[in-house]
């Protein structure tokens, strides 16, 4: 591994050298896999790796079924910066605003710029719609008169053997099915505190889990998330030392609205301090399988020797948005999990689990990833070119190698939370940064998602989105 | 009205006069409907009407086809008594006995005596399975990439139209759909309470209902619920008169597990009750539609005229177990409702919504309600008779007009979680009266229900039953 390591790397600094000197230029296509390796001793997978941290970087883009450009100017935007706050757990006081978002969808008149479900083109809703016209067809599934608490064991089963991609082995039986990963950080979030206990959460971070956090009476603790690294160790650190926390939920792989993912040491870090603390981590892995590399990270679950981890996650954002299949894995929280998500909403439809279960059955879902890769890889370096055009000087964004949202900061003094009641007047939706923070940090921040494929509509839009922040 | 009332009622009771007289008996045909139309100037809905009192009375039962017979010594059991207890708040102290009853679900050897779930064959599984085919190949269905937190609104529509029947007229924006029954309750007791706060429930009352309190943190005030005419007002009065209760969430049609029902003045004397008070009162009204006599009971919502109630309901045990469509008209708490809603788990599966929404276009769900309620007063009968056979004398069990659950009173001394823990050995799964109580009282006391159609199996079982209990 070390020596091919190097060599990925001493190809891609070749390459990064040409582009920095100028001697290739914005839009020129790079040598294509086959011809490098007839050309070099290389091989394919050296040189794959070579181009995708290229690719990883902004650097270089890839076109389906064409081959690897290189980058607008786009390199030239730097990263947001940290957003140092004083930790104190809070209410939640941007409700009305997450409110009006969430009503934004239901306006099909209105242009959406920020939703991470990815557009209707993304999904293999034609494979989906075969298999639930069979499971029409099939009268003992539409006999089942009840629901399994637990899940179908046989959807359970293929989710154990994809347990191996996140770096962890565990088995069926330490499954439980849930309506999307919602639920399942709901019944968490139960499973480990009560009423007026404190949940350390990312900051910035996911709004539905800060509104479930109100929602259960709870206080959330915001610890700073770097833009481009995750989550800060040090601060979680000093918070836990300072503060009774209860527990915390954290998403470390392309984290929404960031997309940055915690490198793997500090994931072992921080499982390895929250179980000598005794503080369950609740680890959101919703986006894991929406990697846009080769390989998938590894789950703060894969670090977890002693049961504090429940995983959870969904087929929300990567197979099927309308099925609402999630999942948890609770550790040694099972048995008090398994009660609550009775007394939640009793158990999941094994009409859709059944569905679900052939497409994996099938194979056809690792397919389908590689499909969806390649067109967020392009999508997100539309988004990138369209956000350097259109969007103030001066504003930063993430560099997601993940995921389907970027974080821009722009210009101190913007107020993204009246752009955005500026913008829906005019049938625009945008999410302000100040959505996810529970005390509405972050008025010059906004998420913007490339989960969509790129249209001149939208191209417009952002374009509108642009002057009305300038 | 006041005329015909009469007429029917002098019918019942000149038959009711020949079974107690000895002039007609067990097993004996009683005229037809026809035939008594023509040898009498009674009109049809008359005799039908006279023939329900006596049938919701247990004095005869329709065989499908055949026609009205008179009763076995069915009659003779007389109801259980109301247990009067002191009212506090409390926690939930039957977690592991629920636990245990569940996964006996799970293992396919057990028979299960006590489950409120309808058997497959009381279902429309071939119609619905020819619906799910059809959505399959609905590619706009299917290429829907999200779900909307309140819910399709054509099954909205279908759902305000239905509210008709039970004496309402909400319209379709004021319904939210859910998962299933439950999870609308669990949202709705988040929307009026918080954790420490008290709710007052049924006693006996459906054990989900008290663990989704206790997993809220909330506690549950006891309030008695007389076995063949529901909740005792009074009781209620001198609990909300005595202590601070927060909210209150009943059962008034066919409550689980005694099958009462309140009548309409105590239903309007409740609603005006918890109105003044300002009580807010969730409404579970999931057995409303599994009325055995001709027509439905008003919902408690039907007498609300200041948007107090929030009534929850759902397709769960009328029409389709497994697709876990519910649904919610939470009056002035709508806009909470709908913000927890989403932080719960977003939304419920467009597709299962558009089947359920097919069914009732197509008028299949009054036809089948028709036919189920045939088939649910024929298994009433055979339990009743099976009751008389096999239980140890002195037994006392309720006659539900409506539902699938009987409530058994045995003797004093009779230990039913311990004749759980003995038929779960042998196999059999069965309801002890503990689960309806927080505290488990009721330990004289059992659940049978008559969903599921009438074997040999069910027979030898509750046969067994009937010994263990001697």
């Amino acid at each position: 591994m070390r020596t091919k390591a190097t060599l990925y790397e001493r190809l891609a600094s070749r390459i990064e050298a040409q582009i920095e000197g100028g001697s290739l230029r914005s839009g020129d296509k790079i040598p294509s896999i086959r011809e490098l390796r007839s050309k070099s001793r290389l091989s394919v997978s050296t040189i794959l790796k070579a181009y995708e941290s290229l690719e990883d970087r902004g650097l270089v883009y890839a076109e389906p079924k064409s081959g690897y450009y290189v980058s607008e100017r786009v390199i030239e935007a730097p990263a947001p910066r940290l957003v140092e706050r004083p930790a104190s757990p809070c209410r939640l006081e941007t409700g009305d605003l997450i409110q009006a978002f969430m009503d934004s969808f239901a306006n099909p008149a209105n242009t959406i710029l920020s939703s991470t479900v990815m557009g209707p083109d993304m999904f293999p809703h034609k494979t989906l719609g075969r298999l639930v016209s069979a499971a029409g067809r099939n009268e003992a599934l539409m006999s089942r008169n009840h629901c399994l608490t637990d899940g179908e064991p046989e959807l359970r089963r293929q989710l154990a053997r994809r347990s191996l991609y996140q770096g962890s082995a565990y088995t069926a039986d330490e499954i439980v099915v849930t309506m999307g990963c919602m639920e399942a950080l709901n019944i968490a979030l139960r499973s480990v505190a009560k009423a007026g206990d404190t949940i350390a959460v990312d900051s910035p971070g996911f709004f539905g889990v800060m509104q479930a956090i109100e929602s259960l009476g709870m206080y959330a603790l915001e610890i700073p998330n770097e833009p481009s690294d995750g989550l800060c160790l040090e601060r979680f650190e000093d918070a836990i030392n300072k503060r009774k926390v209860k527990a915390c939920l954290f998403v470390v792989n392309y984290c929404n609205p960031t997309g940055a993912v915690l490198s793997d040491e500090k994931k072992a870090a921080l499982v390895a301090l929250a179980a000598k603390k005794n503080i369950p981590i609740i680890e959101d892995d919703i986006y894991g399988d929406l990697h846009h590399g080769l390989s998938r990270p590894r789950t703060l679950k894969s670090f977890d020797t002693d049961g504090n981890v429940i995983l959870c996650s969904s087929f929300s954002k990567s197979l099927a948005p309308a099925f609402r299949i999630g999942w948890a894995v609770p550790g040694r929280f099972l048995k008090v999990f398994r009660k609550h998500r009775f007394s939640t909403s009793i158990g999941t439809p094994p009409l859709l689990q059944e569905v679900t279960t052939g497409f994996l059955k099938a194979g056809g879902y690792d397919r389908h990833l590689r499909r969806v890769r390649e067109k967020l890889k392009l999508n997100k370096h539309r988004l990138a070119e369209a956000l350097d055009r259109h969007f103030p000087k001066g504003s930063r964004w993430t560099r997601p190698t993940g995921g389907t949202s970027i974080w821009v900061e722009l210009p101190r003094g913007t107020d993204t939370t009246k752009a955005f009641q500026t913008a829906i007047r005019e049938n625009i939706s945008i999410s302000p940064g100040a959505m996810f923070s529970p005390k509405g940090c972050y008025r010059n921040f906004l998420r913007v998602t490339f989960g969509t494929m790129w249209t001149r509509r939208l191209e417009r839009s952002l374009k509108r989105v642009g002057e009305i922040l300038q």
